[in-house]
């Protein structure tokens, strides 16, 4: 596949940054054996692979300082990686350019339960923040599907979100200080101890920049007192518009849930074959509401989020009579995109975000489009949140599937668009979803994105070709679209 | 007063600009008698004074696009002022710029109660907002004691905050979508309907940006249900030490109280002598906690407020038997400011922000620093949010105290900085913190600042000499620092 790049990278300047980078660096942080390098060849989005250069995996902080000067002065790209738990290809390695891994920077510098913070370096993993900080009776909230892997430098690239961010946030709420290092290694503070802090919010937008801005080496993150008491209804419906209606009706009733999951019958269907959680499989969807806090607040919650499924025509609400049942509710939830890959020899997920008040008409769309195209859609929902992850199934062996599949990923992305609402939600851009941030955006709006990037790396040497498309490829997208919108995996031409 | 302007516009560019103004805009738009112009050369941080060229005074966005065309082509800076409210200069005219007044761009365009939004202008005032929202049970959460009159643009330009902002977030938590135009007229449109976005957060950037990015033009803010039912404790303290214990207890309890306020004695007495709120008049500080959300929630956590307090040292704690109390506890603190005015013929209102686990030892360090600079000094904290704001007590008619005052204020937002703190919580940069800002950062995040502002407004004319100090001024200021530390009120030199 011919690849032009948005930088151009000689042969012999990727040459004398190798050899400068071997002279500056221990040996085991530099890894150029093909076979190793196979390891880094993607990210959890594994359609696209590709070999980079060589991966870095420094010790410290000075060690990226020292990478990122090498490579600046000869012009080479970098492409920074947590654990590569990322689903849009942000971690994709450039071609001409260094892999840098943040793997070794794991530690975890100050648990301050007085303060409640955590200080702790970029390769930490999500949930060894909460495990240092349940001593405390503390954790740190935000929760990805993937936090057991998944490191805090990576949450921050990609604003990472979970079933609990609708009481608690993304990780942007979540990050009070962020240390960086940008493209010319110099050091970047960001945020600061206060609610407020004066000058422009540099945290917010190195929080979901996707590795194009700088390289985060250390960040302090909130820590929250674990709820007293936490628990979850499940409610059953018969039709799929009750069910949007009735999260609707949750939420304009002011109550904040901990999480508020929706899943349609043949997520339900799915899940509970795997791993009987007990759901009514003849639901057309179902809701589960989870509700923490003191015994007395979660209580006067669950009688009225009770009342208000009841009156949006639930036809049954439990209540998960002890922890037990409440963790096989959620089991059958957190398995559910497991599940359907036993349904369907591959799936594509699917993710986007609409206005709450859309789901209803947004799901109907969906299986409109999802019978158009002839191809089954399994939705899953941070419906709270009107976060959607549709699954399409499909076999990438039968000819034409993966190319319909494509086309109907497009076509539920227009749809959230069109229903007032983006072409992801926790996700990220990466390298997936560049085509429809030009649906998404004006000229105007990814001309500013462009120049915000320059005012922090000139020259364009971080991740370049992720997470904003250049104005020449949405014009090109544009003309594509007419002749009828190869998305989301179109050639990777401008990369 | 010799000023050297950041930007140099020549007088003929001024008068060339000037008649553009005249011809491209209907006669009521463009305002330059002196007379006229003298009602906005300051806006409340009174101590600076300024007259523009002209006052613009647009009906409509398109308006405000032909004045910043016209302006950019002529290089004449433009100040964007929303009601003037602002207490740090940010709203202070430019001698050869066109201050931009959005006064009239003030319709509320809609309020949508089902996905709780409401879509202004940028000159609606912020308490409108909540009284259009209102009939729907809603209402809008960050309440700046200046709501009655203040804005929703220059909420968004400082990032303004409020009592409620403990629970409820500043502004920036509480704006879904910005429209705004840069310096060059282009409209730039920042988040959206969802709760995560793709791109770089625009909206994060422009809020608190403080009007030099770009101007806003239209606003979609989040509404909150109206608590069903919201009570306040009244807790005094013989010692303020542990009144600030109590407040980090109360944190640390993981209660989220909708407001939590800290009084010192001098504070309490003065609010006492002039509205009677029925505070205990010897306790050495007190705190007001109030509770919001259903009945058996606020229950619940009055409860445990009650026994956190009792266990800190609180002498006596009374709840605020029905609501004409509550109104009368919150009035003495609404009134805390004014009612210290009544105390001496000047007072300078200080704003920083610590970490909430250093209240007690900041304010030990400000009482001692108090003494040393021989002026009281009377501290009204958004204590759970570690926001303080200290009010020096001065005299301007007596020879030498101003300057007395400005370095007593010096030393308090150093003691902030060395606490782990920020310069400045909720009244913004503006011309009044510039030297500060230069103690707050680095060089390289300065710099980046710097770059940042450049990648929305190259030219930098949109509300030059604001918010970001120069590294010229930052180097001077150093010098100056070791010389005595004129502060916070320089000569506007560099401006």
């Amino acid at each position: 596949m011919a690849q032009r790049s948005e930088i151009t990278v000689d042969e012999s300047a990727a040459r004398a940054c190798m050899a400068a980078l071997r002279r500056a660096l221990p040996p085991d942080t530099l890894l150029t054996d093909p076979d190793t390098l196979r390891t880094y060849e993607c990210d959890a989005l594994s359609a696209y692979r590709r070999l980079p250069l060589a991966v870095a995996l420094p010790h410290d902080r000075e060690q990226v300082r020292t990478i990122l000067r090498i490579t600046r002065e000869h012009g080479v790209p970098v492409v920074p990686r947590g654990a590569g738990t990322g689903l849009s290809g942000g971690a994709l390695p450039h071609p001409r350019g260094v892999l840098l891994s943040l793997a070794r920077l794991n530690r975890i510098l100050a648990i301050d339960p007085r303060n409640r913070t955590a200080r702790v370096e970029p390769g930490v993993r999500n949930l060894a923040v909460s495990e240092a900080a349940r001593p405390y009776g503390l954790h740190y909230a935000p929760d990805p599907s993937s936090q057991v892997a998944c490191t805090i430098g990576g949450n921050i690239a990609e604003n990472a979100g979970g079933v609990h961010c609708l009481k608690y946030g993304l990780t942007v709420h979540n990050v009070l200080r962020i240390e960086a290092l940008t493209a010319d290694g110099e050091t970047l503070v960001a945020g600061g101890g206060g609610l407020d802090g004066p000058g422009y919010d540099l945290a917010a937008v190195l929080t979901g920049s996707e590795g194009l801005l700088a390289v985060v080496v250390e960040a302090t993150v909130r820590l929250l007192p674990l709820p007293q008491c936490a628990r979850v209804l499940l409610a059953a419906f018969e039709r799929v518009e009750d069910a949007a209606a009735a999260v609707a009706a949750v939420i304009a009733g002011g109550i904040v849930p901990a999480g508020l999951e929706m899943m349609d019958n043949a997520a339900v269907r799915a899940a509970e074959d795997f791993v009987h959680a007990g759901y009514p499989t003849d639901a057309a969807a179902i809701l589960l509401c989870e509700l923490d806090g003191t015994e007395a607040e979660v209580e006067a919650g669950i009688a009225r989020v009770r009342a208000l499924l009841a009156e949006h025509g639930a036809t049954e609400v439990r209540l998960a009579r002890d922890e037990a049942e409440r963790e096989r509710f959620w089991k059958g939830r957190k398995a559910a995109f497991p599940a359907v890959g036993r349904l369907s020899p591959d799936y594509y997920c699917m993710d986007g975000t609409i206005p709450r008040r859309e789901i209803g008409r947004v799901l109907t769309r969906i299986a409109e489009l999802a019978r158009e195209h002839g191809l089954p859609v399994v939705n899953v929902l941070h419906a709270g949140d009107g976060n959607l992850h549709p699954l399409i199934l499909y076999d990438a062996n039968r000819p034409g599937e993966l190319e319909r599949t494509e086309r109907l990923g497009h076509r539920i992305l227009e749809a959230c668009i069109e229903a007032g609402g983006t072409v992801t939600g926790e996700h990220g851009v990466g390298v997936e979803k560049l085509d429809p941030m030009c649906r998404q955006f004006d000229e105007a709006t990814l001309r500013q994105f462009h120049a915000l990037r320059e005012a922090f790396d000139p020259r364009r040497l971080l991740n370049p070709g992720k997470a904003v498309p250049t104005l020449a490829r949405c014009a090109e997208h544009r003309a594509m679209h007419v002749r009828g919108g190869r998305l989301p995996f179109p050639e990777l031409e401008r990369f």
